[in-house]
């Protein structure tokens, strides 16, 4: 007789268009002292000046990165501007082998393809209030140039039109960035409550 | 294109073995001014000393309660030690209409019954950390007969295998009601991020 049901770790996985502020809910959940394992993602790009190992990226030769890729090793992974970015399974087994809940980001694209290596993944899509906003959001960072800057607009419609396949849609409203992380903090809190509880196996 | 997804309101039904602590749940929340409709059951028996027309119960006739029963008014009903007790369809709908999310307790053998005239219902399932302690608020609450008593832990065994059905399950430990509330909320809070979300028709 099941009294107190079984606790299996989660992988989190936070989603939504370009500009919608998936790395400021991350951020701002770290802040908070969420007891999560956030993702480090793997680079084999050099390290900038005062970035550290293991906190801001993994940082491996193309070689290493390449052999982790060959060996099916990655949960996620795109070349971005000529450098290799990827997610390495391993970091997440370790956190979950302690226990943890594992978050973390990823465009739109990488999110069909963690469903399909992890298919018990928790899949959070994030959106604004609008498309006019998110455009707003885009060009206030001011870090694209402006061909960068049509290109990701010029997806929006396209992301969005992908938020089906996924379990939870949050709304990132604008000065509102606590209620959204409140939003995921109770995603995760429902889901450790599931009878039938999802089980991820990497 | 779909930029914030519907919001329909929710059945959120409590059950769980006899002494687990539904209704000290549902008084909790009502405490804490969350903004649910709290179901009221309608039964015929008279009221007693002290207790209000639709905030206690809904004091029917007994022939008014067999005609709702008759016409399929009723979300759910028993008769317990001779008196018809019910909940009336269509006080959920009036909730609904204004938007509120409806909450309910009912007894397991009952949730069955829910799940069956609205499958699209959030099931939730409480439970304690052993059937000892859950015997233990059993015997403290001193509400029953010996015999009744004897009957409500014979139960148990049966109550806790239909768990399986339940769509969440909250352990109510002893000293963390609001343990228990902030679970709950968390959960009804989930599930209107749904992104395919329940739509309970009656």
């Amino acid at each position: 007789m099941t009294w107190t049901p079984p606790r299996y770790p989660l992988l989190i996985v936070i989603s939504g268009p370009a500009g919608v502020g998936k790395d400021s809910v991350l951020r701002r959940m770290k802040e908070l002292g969420y007891p999560f394992h956030f993702v480090v993602t793997a680079t084999d790009r050099p390290p900038r000046p005062g970035e550290v190992h293991g906190v801001d990226y993994f940082f491996l030769s193309t070689e290493e990165f390449l052999r982790l890729e060959r060996e099916g090793e990655l949960l996620e992974h795109a070349v971005v501007y000529g450098e290799h970015k990827g997610v390495p399974k391993q970091q997440v087994r370790d956190a979950f082998a302690s226990g943890k809940d594992v978050i973390m980001r990823v465009d739109v694209q990488g999110a069909a393809t963690i469903r399909r290596l992890a298919p018990e993944a928790v899949l959070i899509f994030l959106t604004a209030e609008s498309k006019d906003e998110l455009v707003r959001r885009l060009k206030g960072r001011g870090t694209e140039t402006p061909e960068q800057l049509a290109e990701r607009v010029g997806k929006i419609e396209w992301e969005m039109s992908r938020m089906q396949e996924f379990d939870y849609v949050v709304v990132n409203r604008e000065g509102e960035l606590d209620r959204t992380v409140a939003q995921i903090a109770a995603i995760v809190e429902a889901e450790h409550c599931r009878v039938h509880p999802r089980r991820v196996q990497l």
